[in-house]
């Protein structure tokens, strides 16, 4: 029944005989199966083994076995060797999210480098429901809830519809030898326990349990492309790119009646989580200025947008100073900041480390940050915008002194190219009632 | 805690204390507390009791009690009493739907009839929780998956963040008297299967389980909310009413990569279930004119469109007859039907009773359908198209002569106003290879 269903499904997706599969093999029962029915429906495949190093010896065993296995049954085999606890270490995420990584980055280098149509795994029924289950306790967002699919463009996983036990009695029955995986990723307790808990009590339920969940699969899945669909429209809609800044618009946000969801789907990829997006949202009530940071990205509150930049270069970095706000350092650059009324005893400093602008004439917060291709000012004296790029050739500076410069922004206009020249619009006139000084 | 916690959520839906809420009071824990914590915080209250006789005495014991609380407390009380049984085997539905059905009827009628802004219900949190298990057994949908909504309008279930354990706890602390329901409802049973074998369990794996699925619903709610509102605009986009019929576009479904549960979510309110769903589907791949049943609704999937029509009322039936029928009974209508070569012994009836037309110009299946205003025809002999309303008063047909009247179609086009004329397009001429001969 096995190799039946799995042919159905994979004409159903039409992947033809003639295609190349790259099968993911551990040596336990699903895999091997999966190897087997593949070979037997006569599909071209190959094998991949991946060897963790989790388990000592047994991890080594694993190896030999699914060597010596594919030499017999002439199947070529690709092996890598991962040192998944350093992985883990140095990108600190866990054991088992490190072996994932690792295990799909390699599978696709494979696929790619050496044309495989597809990349088969043996994920099966089971799996998905203790995934479901797992998911559940987790509290992982509908993404979690949906099962996974048979085929998702190059990636097969045709025992989906199929029950562990299934599997292994078919494996006993076509005398296909495995090795049973004295699993000790991080869930392997948890799945153990939804399969012997929890699971035996829904099938009290509902003995149809499992066909059922097919089923809930199912429709899950398709609210959830919908809802997919719906933020792709958004996302279209939503998301501007500056340079390397993303701009999301707080206002659009905050009108989407299901705001929490969508500022979650925009930012899961740059790893932001559920926590951080509440207090993103709430942060909307507040004044500007406030950051959230993810492992690789900053996101700032600005006034009408959030954005969303790199966290690791100082290039793209953006500080704010609030109104009142003495000193701030932002990045390289330490500055002090002093606001008074206009006396007679006024003089204007010849310092270029020292500058005076009209308070009233800026909007805080201000910004500070680097130069962009295409930023204009009014240089000190003009009636004209002026290049940044012409002003620095003027002024001749050097690439490594460009590289170097620091704006300091009123709203979106340039107010200051720290250390060069200030902007005209924020001069000191006759009128001036408030001087903003600041020293660098 | 409660008190308060109920307070916050009441405010932050802008319940204020002057408004009137009608509280649904079983006598449980649930309702008894809700109904005091209304009345400790300010709130104008009424209650509504239902006895639906399903456990004999103690049901009647359940009323006495409820009526002398309110009395003491000085509650006004409405009390209905239900024959569950009998509403449940008239409408063929559980006893626990009918029980549902006949409370939220009663309790909506009253809140318009008497004025309240509001009806509040003790649902709690673990209830929404049994509620998601007992329906991920069955396979519900994701409708069934979201969990209830603290305020949707006029409905108030102020407890859902609480527990049923604080609850009862809370009773016990405030000598708040309440009856335990010894309940024969259909899903008892199930329930407190969860509630013992399941929950625990969940909590095992994680402790704030409880408080994980209050996130989960939410998820699972923004997710399903975003898939109404594309339904909803689907809905406007595909769906296009003819009289009574309901028009769906068969192209548009078929294209939709989440085609059944768009469909399901279109034909649900019509009583169709998933199975049929599915028929219907499948459906597009085979020749039209087949049939589809809810308990109310028809639905015949026709060449470019699923048509939607009331069951009950022949006016608005629509029969199909397929290319080498010779039988059908649309209705009161009884037709025989005939083709052969045209040869050189043929004659026209004169018979009105029997009619013949050119078999080559039918498109089959032909549909046989009762008249609506608006139609048109070619009267035999004439040039140009008539209406049928025109023609039925050149005829000097009666009102209840013209209700009568069935229409032969073939396509869209009248073939035949049965019994009176046939259309000119489908005329038997000299050219004619091929007959059809139909009888009444």
């Amino acid at each position: 029944m096995i190799p039946s269903g799995v042919k159905r499904i994979l004409e159903k997706h039409q992947v033809m005989p003639d295609q190349r599969i790259l099968v993911a093999l551990s040596g336990g029962a699903d895999s091997m199966a999966l190897l087997n029915v593949l070979l037997m429906l006569g599909y071209n495949c190959e094998a991949a083994h991946c060897n963790f190093h989790l388990r000592g010896d047994e991890s080594d065993e694993d190896e030999r076995f699914v060597a010596d296995y594919c030499r017999k049954k002439q199947v070529p085999l690709h092996i890598k060797h991962f040192d998944t606890e350093e992985e883990s270490g140095q990108k600190g995420i866990s054991i088992e999210m490190a072996a994932r990584e690792l295990r799909y980055q390699w599978f696709w280098e494979l696929v790619e480098k050496m044309g495989f149509h597809q990349l088969a795994t043996g994920h099966h029924g089971d799996d998905m429901i203790e995934t479901f289950f797992l998911n559940l306790a987790r509290g992982t967002g509908v993404r979690g809830l949906r099962g996974m699919r048979e085929c998702n463009d190059t990636l097969l996983r045709p025992l989906l519809a199929f029950r562990r036990e299934e599997i292994e009695k078919w494996c006993y029955q076509n005398q296909i030898p495995f090795r049973t995986d004295s699993s000790n990723l991080d869930t392997a307790y948890q799945r153990n326990f939804i399969r012997h808990n929890i699971l035996p009590e829904m099938e009290k339920l509902n003995p149809s349990f499992f066909s059922t969940m097919q089923r809930n699969f199912k429709n899950i899945d398709d609210v959830w492309q919908v809802f997919l669909n719906h933020m792709e429209e958004l996302k279209q809609e939503l998301l501007a790119r500056e340079g390397e800044h993303m701009l999301i618009p707080i206002r659009l946000i905050r009108e989407h009646p299901q705001r929490e969801v969508v500022l979650f789907e925009i930012l899961r990829p740059y790893g932001f989580n559920g926590a951080t997006i509440s207090e993103i949202i709430e942060s909307f009530e507040g004044i500007p200025g406030k950051q959230f940071f993810s492992q690789n990205y900053r996101l700032v509150r600005d006034r009408y947008n959030l954005i969303l930049l790199p966290r690791d270069t100082e290039e793209t970095e953006m500080f704010y100073i609030e109104n009142g706000q003495e000193e701030v350092l932002a990045g390289s650059l330490s500055m002090k900041l002093k606001q008074y009324e206009v006396n007679k005893d006024f003089k204007f400093s010849r310092d270029p480390q020292c500058i005076h602008l009209d308070a009233d004439c800026i909007d805080f917060p201000l910004k500070v940050r680097r130069w962009h291709q295409g930023d204009l000012f009014r240089p000190l004296g003009m009636e004209k915008f002026k290049k940044l790029s012409d002003f620095f050739v003027d002024e001749k500076l050097s690439r490594v002194e460009k590289e170097q410069v620091w704006l300091l922004l009123s709203g979106e206009d340039i107010a200051w190219v720290v250390g060069y020249r200030i902007d005209d619009r924020f001069k000191v006139t006759k009128t001036t009632e408030n001087i903003l000084e600041i020293r660098i």
